[in-house]
C-alpha cells in the first residue's frame, strides 16, 4: 500500500513513548524471533507504565514457555496495533481480518516486507527483529533482566541459525554479547531450539534415510516420507520440519526434495536449492511457490508419478539455468 | 608432570616475542580449532619476522584450505615448540614420539590438560584456543587480514557447535564481532563446517542409526560405528565426527555415548553429557579425558565388553550426581 509511513528509528522511539495502550501481533505459525520480539517490546512497555497485551494467532509452542506470561487485556479506546516481525498482513492468519488493516505501527527485518501497517520501522539489515527491539529498548531506557534478555537471545539465536547465516553482522554478535550480561542459560536455550529430537522422529529420521535416491550426477537427491511412517513413528505436522534439511546438506546436491505423502493420493514437495537452480521457478512450474532457494508444492498421482513430475520441473530448470555443467566443488 | 611451569598471558607474550624459531604443533584428528589455532599463530609470528613451521600429525582435511598455507621448514638450533590446543602428548599421535617430551609451551583451553609441556599457559575459560590466540596477537599488535581472520573463526564457530555450547562466553561474542571486520564469509564456513555431509556419510549416518539403543530410563543414548560400517562406507577419520552429535540431540538423554571401532578389539568412546553428568569424569574412569560436556575414551574388549565398562561408568556418575532421579522436562 502506497500510504504506508515509513517511520526512523527516532519516530519509532517516539511512537512508542507516546502512545498508553498496545496491542502486539505476532505472526502465524509463530517462531522465536517474532515471539521473543513481541514479549521483549511487551516487558518494556510495561516498565514504562504502559498497558500492552501480546496477541499471537496460533497457540505457541510450549518449548518458548521461559519467556512467556499473561498479558494485559487492552481495549482501550486510544489502543495503538503494533506488528513485530510480520511482513505481510496474510501472515496474520487468523488475526487477519481483525487487524489485518488496522495496523498502526510494524517493526520489521523482512526486505519483502509489503507495507500494509500504517507506519513502517524496517531495518533489513538487522539479522533478527529482536535486534531493532534491543536497539529500541536500549533508547528507551529499559532495564533489562534475565526474562528480556533470553526473549531477545532466542529471536536472534533462532532467526539466524544460531549465528550462522548471512544475515549475521558484527552487530549481532556485539547484541548477543550484550544479553551474556544477563543469566539467558544460551546453551539450554539453543539446546530446545536446534538440538532436540525426539527418540520418534529418529526412528523416522532412519527410515526416511533408507528411502534417499540420487538423480543427474547426484545433484538431485529425494527423499520420501510417506503416511506409513508418520503413523507407524506417531510424527506428524511440525515433528517433520526439519526433515527438509536432510537434503539440502548433501555435498554437491544443488536441488534437495522432500516428498510427504498428505493423502491416498496426494503429495506435498518441499524444494531446497542452490544456485544456479531456483526453488521458486520449479516450484511455480507444479502449482506451487516459494523462495528462490526454499519452495514448495502440492501435488496429485501415485508416489511414482509425482516423482516423475517433479523430477521433470528440475531437469527443465537444470537445463534453463545449465546447471548439468556445474562444478559444485 | 610436576615440572610444568604456570605461564601468565604476559609470559605467553613474552615468549612469542623472545624466539625466533618456532615448530607449531596441532594434535592428531587435526579440528578447526587446533588448526586454525596453529595458523593464525603461525601468520603472526611471520609478521614479526620470526620463522615457523605448522606440523599437524595427519593430512589436514581439505575443508579447511582457505586459510592454509605452505608454511616454512624449521630446523635451526634455537627453535621452540609450541603446541596449540593439544591437552595430552598422546594427543599428538604420529608426532609423540619426535616431540611429546619436548614441548616448550603448551597454548590451551582443555581444563584436562595433563601438563606434559614444559610451560603451559591455559585459559580455561576461552571458548577455543582459537579465542586465546586472538588476544596473544592482539597483545603482539599483529595486523589482522582476512586468512587470519578466517582461521580464527573456523577455530572458535567449531569448537562452540557455531556459538551454542556452554562454553561460549560474551568474550567469544566480541572476538567474533570484531573478526567480522574482515572478509571473513562467515556463511560460507559455517556451510561447509556444519551442513555439509557426504553422501557416503550419509549411508553411514543411516547404519548408525540401526545401532541406536537406550539405557537407564532414557537417559542415556549409545550408537556404534563398527569397523565393517566404516568399510562399506569408505567413510574414516574426520568423516566420522559429526556423528557423535547424534546421541546427544535426543529428548530426555543426559549421556550420549559413541562408540568407535578403531581396531580388531580397540574402540573409542566419543561421550557428550549434560548437566548433572560429567563426561570428564565417566571417561577418566575408563582412562580417557576431555570437558565436562564432551571427553573421550580409548577401550580394548569386545565390543560387549566395551558397552559394558562405558555402561557402568556412566551409571557410577549417574549415582553420584543423582541423575537417575534428574527430571529432563
Amino acid at each position: 500500500m502506497n500510504n504506508c509511513i515509513d517511520f526512523t528509528f527516532k519516530d519509532t522511539v517516539k511512537f512508542l513513548k507516546k502512545h498508553n495502550n498496545y496491542v502486539i501481533l505476532t505472526h502465524a505459525s509463530p517462531d522465536g524471533d517474532t515471539l521473543g520480539a513481541g514479549y521483549a517490546l511487551y516487558y518494556g512497555l510495561k516498565q514504562l507504565g504502559k498497558s500492552a497485551e501480546v496477541i499471537c494467532p496460533e497457540v505457541i509452542p510450549s518449548k518458548y514457555g521461559y519467556f512467556l506470561c499473561e498479558t494485559d487485556h487492552v481495549n482501550a479506546k486510544d489502543t495503538v496495533v503494533v506488528a513485530v516481525d510480520v511482513a505481510d498482513k496474510r501472515l496474520l492468519g487468523a488475526l487477519e481480518q481483525e487487524f489485518g488493516n488496522i495496523v498502526d505501527l510494524c517493526i520489521d527485518h523482512h526486505i519483502s516486507n509489503v507495507r500494509y501497517s500504517k507506519a513502517l520501522y524496517l531495518d533489513a539489515d538487522a539479522s533478527a527483529t529482536c535486534e531493532i527491539i534491543y536497539e529500541l529498548l536500549c533508547a528507551l531506557k529499559i532495564k533489562f533482566n534475565d526474562t528480556i534478555a533470553k526473549a531477545l537471545y532466542t529471536g536472534i539465536s533462532t532467526d539466524t541459525g544460531c549465528f550462522k547465516y548471512s544475515c549475521v553482522t558484527a552487530k549481532t554478535h556485539i547484541i548477543a554479547a550484550k544479553l551474556y550480561d544477563y543469566n539467558i542459560e544460551a546453551d539450554d536455550i539453543n539446546k530446545v531450539m536446534f538440538d532436540t529430537k525426539s527418540k520418534k522422529l529418529l526412528t523416522l529420521e532412519r527410515m526416511v534415510l533408507d528411502t534417499a535416491e540420487y538423480h543427474f550426477d547426484d545433484k538431485c537427491m529425494m527423499i520420501t516420507i510417506t503416511a506409513d511412517m508418520q503413523e507407524k513413528t506417531g510424527c506428524s505436522g511440525t515433528d517433520l520440519e526439519g526433515l527438509t534439511n536432510i537434503s539440502r546438506c548433501v555435498e554437491g546436491v544443488l536441488a534437495g526434495v522432500t516428498i510427504k505423502q498428505t493423502g491416498d493420493h496426494t503429495y506435498k514437495a518441499s524444494l531446497r536449492t542452490y544456485a544456479p537452480l531456483n526453488a521458486s521457478q520449479i516450484c511455480q512450474a507444479l502449482g506451487g511457490g516459494g523462495h528462490k532457494n526454499a519452495a514448495g508444492a502440492s501435488l496429485c498421482g501415485s508416489l511414482d508419478e509425482v516423482k516423475t513430475k517433479i523430477l521433470a520441473a528440475i531437469k527443465q530448470n537444470m537445463e534453463e539455468t545449465n546447471a548439468g555443467s556445474f562444478v559444485t566443488e
